[in-house]
């Protein structure tokens, strides 16, 4: 890397995953849109074929009118070479395949556990966690050994789990986790802004919210617009909406969708506790018991959403490959709402930044275990990522919180030693598990069976 | 109080709950049987005939042909007059009546939801803690006024809140709280110890345990006898006993019993954490999913007290206390098994004691938040109690252990403020109440209300 | 204060020593070069007169032609007139009068005491925390009486004691602690930089730096410009200065300067820690023993400030007050380089701003007491401050910062308490106070002897 | 190891100086003089000589009459002869020669600096850090290796840093650290009680303390016997012998002795900060500047111990060592007034004992840094010692004691990696060291010089 007239050229980025066709896409997108900064992305993934379409996509992308940060697009064999002279790198997979994230989601059904998503807690988070973590401490193995000094970005699930995994094997390691799941809340309290005091046009980035908690079940205790407090104006609009909820500008009701929610589980924790749950509706309600929101999940007004529609979906984005691929279809290039090019442009000193991110506990949060990865901000600045003092949420909410953490370590203990009855211990204690010891174990026996193929090392 | 040759005599002693039938009468044996101590104990109870009766009952002692200790009774008609110059005070009261305890207990059932104890944790625990922690916090009051460098003994429950109480709202109070529940573990080890290795005739105070967790949720993670190490012990103990449980020398079988257990729920919590829960199965199987144990309870064989058991026990005593009075029967001398009086002696400076008690937690239990009452050992000296540093708990005990502290300041809260919802906050997060959210507070609204007369202040 | 148009107006200010002429006038100019706000200061003094003069001073600004935000001055009478419906407090006194702090800073020197500064730390920042401690306490009281909501910006030395004394009795007070020491040092970065990489044109708020430590006894552990790391920079920049020193592009050489230094005690400091001073040398130099560099200030290169120096300054701005006053010399507008204006849009929502201040430490130092009082950077937004996690000092730089850190504490511990005792164990353990222990009570007695018209409430 | 009738047979003790003639003797007696225990002692030394005449010294012992407990001694000339198997490892040596703590002692003398003891901190203690630091990292490898489940006994000093190496070098060793001086308090404490309240015959063991601070620089904040309260007794005593001292019935004057002192030292720290130093004056003095007390020790009453005198001792124990090797002098049997053994038999399990002891911190002292050794009070029972939570000091006693603590962590760290920048970096910081920077830094090297042969790996 180096700088030529203000900008970072010869930038070497290692995308792991980087045959992904959403996360990617979105990503070349957002790179080329950045005109301060070009260089290499070395593709890797194990479906190399994947990874090379992605080559043509992307490096296609050089010749597009739009394209200000002209980047080269490589697909490559190894992780050695991936890594090896890497700045920074992006860890974007799924572990396992779709059909084992529908054993994860859809076994526990059997049990009569319902999961709107499935991939951060709950019987399908830990499985999914349990196969996902050797992978990760693999990469922080790679990385350590090829490029010590880059910075690593995850937007793999189970966040905090896999950030937390690179930071078990390689405590060193430069690395953090990032969501969008905050951003949304933000653009809500936009919404809410609009709404009761009549200010129109603010962005979510003119939102300043204290965020604390762990990934997809985050929270906001301050919520700033210029100097204004919005906890009474979301109070007046949770208020008004609570009844029916609120599904504002979301294409298409939330009926038809898997994704929508009208908000309502959101607006119910804040009346139960007075601070803002930041995170998809989906996501907050396994944090909690299944006899909360997910029993009665069309009463709340939220969809669980089928890993068939996920299928289905792949298929569709696999068909869009293709068109792309062939120049049947044209990348359209627009800001995709992710702050990864961002970060790395503060990283590389060309901004500030201050958002939040997922980091190992340092006392960023305050009554919360130490080295746990949680979620606040960060301020992202050259070479340097430090997280703000956030304070501590109310004891109630801190209560459900903290059950999730130390199940988290409880998780991590269990897949890097391969240790079923640890795995368990963290299984009987997740809200979602409302389930006699028996059948608990009986279940994650199956779970476990059933994925085995995503297990090496377990005896099952 | 002071000192005569190596005696203590003068001893001030309050005595709070002083009509007590149960609890006064083992302590006035204690004291009696105790011939390093004198004094004058000053019996305050709500119900002052009943103090009155305890009067009569402990002075009658003095003639008691075994009796060592020297002790004046005197029921006082306020707490004034009991404090005022006291050097102890011992708190051990019924907050409320039955009638209130069987409304904790028994109102839950309609939801499905069974208590074996119900004083505690669960609904039941929680309600009573709403009315105990107001009358704590007058105690607390009170003995800052009339006391403040008494030392105090705390034997109600819920115990860790009502120890709480007195701390939140004096916190240069000298209290502890104490148990007796650890003991009968350590005598269960002692089983162990003969049946296993065949070593006999060992007592409870020759094992040495470390402790640690909350009251009625402690555990064990080192048991000695001299430099045996009891904990693989304990395991071959608990493989043998595992599936048909352990009775021992418990009178009568668990099935008649309403106190009594096989100690399965303990086993099974071995089994599932490497640790030693240092409860009885009754208490132990409140602070986790009803569906663990509660939900079959007779497989886990262990039973469900009743209220109408309680009453009917009161009535007993009642007639017991009577027939002392009237000298029909006499006052057996025999010790209770409590630590109160020998607790008081080391605090005189004539002894030395190391043992489990409940305290605010400073420390010595590491990774749980500061403040909130644990129980540990401490070492008790002449006026000093000191907590021995405990260590912590494996993650996943942590994990169910923490739960309960959080809960239990979300309930301090709600008792001081007379706060419903606060309430509510820690009573959907309890893990006996396994309902929907509008069941849960349908529960909470109406236990606050019948047991309204106990809660003054409150809005009902 | 309201938004009209993305402007801020009718914002109130109170300002706590508005007679002063240095930091009043460099707070008025930068006032009138910032468009965004406008509102009303109200100039508090025990010198009304002082006021009143730059109550003319400062609405004379209206009409100049550089003003570009518009704000009334208004001496007031009182604190309570000065501080109702405050916005913003900034407190910027003089504690006592130059007479005393002679005596603070050249009583010691028949001790063989020597202090460079003498309002911080040594024999002269203890005696004139002694006196300002009180100031401040009322202060806070005020503050907590008529507006415990505005934001508290102090600029008066001791800083961290001074900022320290405001939480200690108001524990909710929004207050923090401006310094511009570090800028210096981030100045003397680019100076690094311009001069070893041939990077010219840099401003000091372009390198990135993290702070932590004491006011005037701060340091720097990561530098940044961009992704270049100054470390090795600044290292390169020390060894090629550190015989000579550097001088830069001050006005003068140092011989002639009461402030100036050739920052020789800072590249020593650097040798010997491997992490960057960041305050002026004088100031540095006080907080480690005086045989390290006071001694032998010449040899270091830097000059101890006589009071009869701030004397005659005073006397000169007084004069220059008058031609102001007059309207014989007209206010120049020019930016003063502090923040404090800067601080206060960010606060009011208008800007986000990243910079160090003094704070109460909440974990952002680690290793730390918690509530002392320490400088990290942070950040500022809407209604917000917010430590930003700075880290650990190495070692032995830790063990010369809280050797400090401590004795604050029990300075402000006998402030408050006008307890001469307590304020002794203080002065003994201050690494200027090398005297046998009778010498150093006879030395503080004859401090707080002279001062003692400023001690009100002392025996004496 | 086993029991047999109560009684621990086949204990295993490894002693690591095993030819020393001061300890290791007395360590002998005390072993005989317990009836309770028998087995054998490897004595391992670097002067196999001297262990072989342990040997037979010891093995006398089996044939005198007063012996009760019956140990084999047997020389062993390797490290891993000595370890393997043992139940206890004592570490009680010399490190380097008396030559080497004769240039500890006295070269710093050439700047003026002297030492009462120079064992401990100061230039002396410092450098004798050095030597021995990596001395015990070696014992660490070899425990680690040959017992790492024996409990180890240290009794070298420095004693906090030797300690301080094992847990650096192999964390899960079971090591405390043990010293006496505690106990000359607390026999100081007996005679205030005797003087001031006429009670007489009272025992050390019967005054309970609460110690904490760290080896040598030890402090008592609570001192009782029975429930007496020994502060305001020791309040008076202190006052009445404030000025020419208290020498009780310490053999001969304190001018004649080495050792002695009148305990003014003890007393002027009593009057300034409250609570009771618990050491000796030699060693007290030498925590603090030199100005305090060691510039007039004659004042004060106490003796600096030249190494001369060690070296007439070390001689005169040869003498005695050639007798009693001889059989032309009988070892006398009696006890030590060391806790060794009484410790020792805790950790069978055949006692219980509480006693202060040198452990890393985990939170027994609060406000201290983790990880660094400290000592306060712990329990022994079988196989385990714990602390007891010690609170912690007044802010200004903490101050003094933390600085050693983080100079300790510098010296550990100077001593681990060789490096003499970073002993430099603690040597200026230590009080005695009351030099300008280059007088330091050449009394440093000089003593790293002079002392070079026991420097292994060191560039000098």
């Amino acid at each position: 890397m180096r700088f030529v007239n203000n900008r970072a050229e010869d930038v070497n980025i290692a995308y792991i995953g980087g045959g992904s066709r959403g996360w990617a896409w979105a990503f070349m997108g957002d790179l080329a849109l950045e005109e301060s900064m070009s260089g290499t992305v070395r593709l890797y993934d194990t479906n190399f074929t994947a990874a090379k379409d992605n080559e043509i996509i992307g490096n296609r992308l050089l010749d597009h009118p739009g394209s200000r940060g002209k980047w080269v697009y490589k697909a490559v064999e190894s992780i050695r070479e991936a890594l090896t002279g890497a700045d920074f790198v992006v860890i974007s997979i799924l572990p396992g395949t779709l059909d084992a994230m529908a054993l994860d989601v859809h076994e526990p059904e059997r049990y009569g556990i319902r999961q709107p998503v499935g991939d951060t807690v709950g019987p399908g988070g830990i499985v999914r966690a349990l196969r996902t973590i050797p992978i990760f401490a693999g990469f922080a193995e790679a990385i350590r050994k090829y490029c010590p000094e880059a910075w690593v970005m995850n937007y793999t699930n189970p966040m905090a789990l896999c950030t937390r995994a690179l930071y078990e094997v390689f405590p060193g390691i430069r690395a953090f986790g990032c969501c969008h799941e905050v951003f949304f809340t933000q653009k809500l309290l936009c919404e809410a802004l609009r709404e009761i005091m009549g200010i129109d046009g603010v962005t979510r980035e003119e939102i300043k919210t204290n965020v604390l908690g762990i990934n997809h079940f985050t929270w906001i205790d301050r919520a700033y617009y210029r100097n204004m407090d919005l906890m009474p104006v979301y109070k007046t609009f949770v208020d008004k909406h609570y009844e029916e909820g609120f599904e504002g500008n979301e294409k298409g009701h939330w009926i038809n969708s898997v994704f929508g929610s009208a908000n309502r589980v959101k607006f119910d924790l804040f009346r139960r506790y007075g601070v803002i749950a930041a995170a998809g509706d989906r996501h907050l309600s396994e944090f909690v018991p299944g006899d909360w929101y997910i029993a009665s999940h069309e009463k709340w007004k939220f969809n669980l959403t089928p890993v068939s529609w996920r299928k289905k979906n792949q298929k569709d984005k696999i068909e869009k490959g293709k068109r792309l691929l062939s120049g049947e279809e044209s990348f359209e290039l627009r800001p995709s709402g992710e702050e990864g090019v961002r970060q790395m442009k503060a990283l590389l000193g060309l901004d500030e930044l201050f958002t939040n991110v997922n980091l190992p506990n340092r006392g960023q949060m305050e009554g919360v275990p130490l080295g746990s990865v949680v979620e606040t901000n960060a301020h992202f600045s050259g070479d340097s990522v430090r997280p703000v003092m956030a304070g501590r949420l109310p004891d109630p909410v801190q209560n459900l919180v903290v059950r999730h953490i130390y199940n988290n370590e409880t998780v991590l203990r269990a897949a890097l030693n391969r240790d079923r009855e640890m795995a368990l211990r963290a299984f009987v204690n997740d809200p979602l598990v409302n389930l006699s010891l028996e059948d608990a174990r009986a279940l994650l026996d199956s779970m476990i069976r059933n994925t085995a193929k995503w297990l090496p090392g377990w005896e099952i």
